[in-house]
């Protein structure tokens, strides 16, 4: 299917809303989309439709899609999975063309699942209209006030972070990039939209600066759409990838979750990582890895070094730089001689760079800055761990230096 | 050397104690290992050494160590590097046998270092005195109320953990057992006391439950008497050891730190583990390492049952089993029709067992500790992980499941 733009600025940024199936539940436990909706002070106009109520929350509430008094831009549809086709079927028939699908059971679940997804599928193209899941939380838009989330969450600053998920966990919670998010999306079981449409669409946004993909498995056949769309986003932002199914239980597990055929996990490595991804092995990498993504810029090289408060953490930061195929950068004639001004005469500085011993009876902070700054004078130096407490100085700005 | 239980409890839970050396100043940076000592609410008597001050923070001050009233039981030396031979001989001919000792720039540092190190052994020697250090902080035991850190190090509620590290990082920041300590040791560059005595000590101390290991190296021949002494602890407590200087770059590191030869890490790795260490990789892992030691009793066996809110979840764990050598339990057809009972029809449950679609509409909470039990109850399970929030029930205890 061609990449439609206004379909995905419809799940992420919709103009108006319906809920569909809205509860009036209130409080922990209530899941009720609508209440999240007006707290995390989604600014469009809000519609519900639920034959029990004709107000929740201050949003009017109609009986049936039917009797909507506009078309809105995307219908939330949160009702048991026998009810799906028919609910779509009537938002279709009022002229919506979006839709986030919250229900699980579908074509992940069993065979009346599948049968229930055939005929919403065959609903929805009838009448040319788009999915998002079903079984999705759906979508997190932190730079325009949305989200679809029967989880309650709290509206955070945006940062320029975009999320494609295959689980609601990523956004409803602090896994993930606890950095903070712009946009996220979980993609569900993929009935319609799936990895391929949702990353160009973090691809197209200027305001997304990194881009993180947690994946169960992509779609049969749609291996080669994504690396192309994936090989298109990293000449614009890195894109980071944390592919979950790689044990033989956790690809059957994903089967059972998001239907998802995991496929060999090697086979995905190679793929991924020749279209330009950044592999990541768990949720802990993927924070580490945006935070570094969004803070610093790319090193100029291999040679890096170590700036350190502590011996011993030195000695760890060493032992990382030679496991993760970096090296210790031999410091210039020059350096080593304007540090040996700053050091005791016992102490012969080098790399990793103990400040300890030369801050004694002084200012730490201003040895540890003086020291710093000569090893980022240096021109062997392509980049420098630190290893210290944080602490501020005018005109200092680490990203500059790495630039 | 035979094991000198006396002096290693003297460096610990010294009843009296002088620092030789102390300084007049107070607040952020001065370093003050008397005002440190005051602060943790040291109970036992406290002299002080300085031919400047009668008085320290309301801590009696002497010219030198000839004039103290009594003897105690530790000197904590903090001098620069030339003076230490000439203040441990004083204090040895005032009787004193044990001593902590700060300074850097020893047999680490240069020629001159190692001249002035062994000076300093001969006089230790010539008394019948033992010494901790050079380049240490020493010693912190929480149990009973002292520390030797010229870091300031806030007291903690005491955790059964002890310590032996060679760098003050671990005793003086928040890293290592975040969970927190009972007794630390930073063993420093082991002029004298090393590894083994440190960790019979920590073995002998029953509040102790787990010991954690950070070495940068042993000394030369001493790999024998410490893989003895860890043979011997295993049978009592779990040992954890993280060893740094793996790398090319990190071993040379370590030597110019604490002068440790960090020798092939293979040859480490190999003779620790069939001691019965278990080996860490980093700071993180030595943190989750000694809280699940602390709190988890041993699995049966290797069969794990995933419970989990989050089906994406449920895969990363199946994942984590599949990756560390363990396997995912094969739930009995009891307990799967016990469960399948509290599903939808549409679900039919497994492992992971993923309690979300089971918790649609119910009170979450209860509907996992309903399932958490039927799985916990299956003789199929050695172990859960659950991923879930946290919450708490009455009569629910999972070490107790588990032990």
């Amino acid at each position: 299917m061609s990449y439609d733009a206004e379909t995905m600025e419809r799940l992420f940024n919709p103009a108006s809303v319906v809920v569909v199936g809205a509860s009036r539940k209130t409080g922990p436990g209530s899941f009720n989309i609508v209440e999240n909706l007006v707290n995390y002070g989604y600014k469009g106009r809000l519609y519900a439709v639920n034959p029990k109520a004709s107000e929740i929350f201050g949003v009017p509430c109609f009986p049936r899609a039917a009797d909507l008094p506009e078309v809105p831009d995307l219908a939330i549809i949160t009702v048991p999975r026998e009810m799906v086709p028919q609910v779509v079927r009537d938002c279709c028939e009022r002229g919506i063309k979006s839709f986030i699908l919250v229900p699980q059971g579908m074509a992940e679940a069993d065979e009346t699942g599948a049968e229930i997804q055939a005929e919403l599928m065959a609903v929805l193209r009838a009448h040319g209209a788009r999915a998002l899941g079903p079984n999705t939380l759906g979508t997190v838009n932190v730079f325009d006030g949305f989200i679809s989330s029967f989880m309650p969450i709290t509206r955070r600053p945006a940062l320029p972070t975009g999320l494609v998920c295959q689980t609601g966990l990523f956004l409803a919670t602090d896994l993930g990039p606890s950095t903070g998010l712009g946009k996220g999306i979980d993609i569900g079981n993929q009935a319609d939209v799936g990895f391929p449409e949702a990353l160009r669409h973090l691809a197209d946004d200027p305001r997304v600066k990194v881009v993180a993909i947690h994946m169960e498995g992509l779609r049969p056949g749609e291996g080669r759409l994504f690396l192309d769309v994936l090989r298109e986003t990293v000449k614009k932002k890195p894109v980071l990838v944390y592919k979950t199914g790689r044990s033989a239980a956790g690809a059957e597990a994903a089967s059972s979750h998001s239907g998802s055929l995991a496929g060999s996990y090697e086979v995905y490595e190679a793929a991924l990582e020749s279209a330009g991804a950044v592999l990541l092995r768990d949720t802990d990498d993927m924070d580490d890895s945006v935070k570094a993504f969004l803070r610093l810029a790319p090193l100029r090289g291999r040679r890096i070094a170590v700036v350190t408060a502590s011996g011993g953490g030195g000695i760890m930061a060493a032992d990382a730089i030679g496991e993760y195929g970096l090296e210790l950068a031999r410091l210039t004639p020059e350096t080593l001689k304007a540090l040996a001004d700053i050091y005791p005469d016992w102490m012969e500085p080098g790399n990793p760079l103990d400040v300890w011993p030369a801050a004694i009876g002084k200012l730490y902070p201003e040895v540890f800055v003086k020291c710093f700054d000569l090893v980022a004078d240096d021109p062997n130096v392509d980049g420098i761990i630190c290893v210290a407490g944080a602490f501020e100085r005018e005109g200092f700005n680490l990203p500059e230096f790495l630039a």
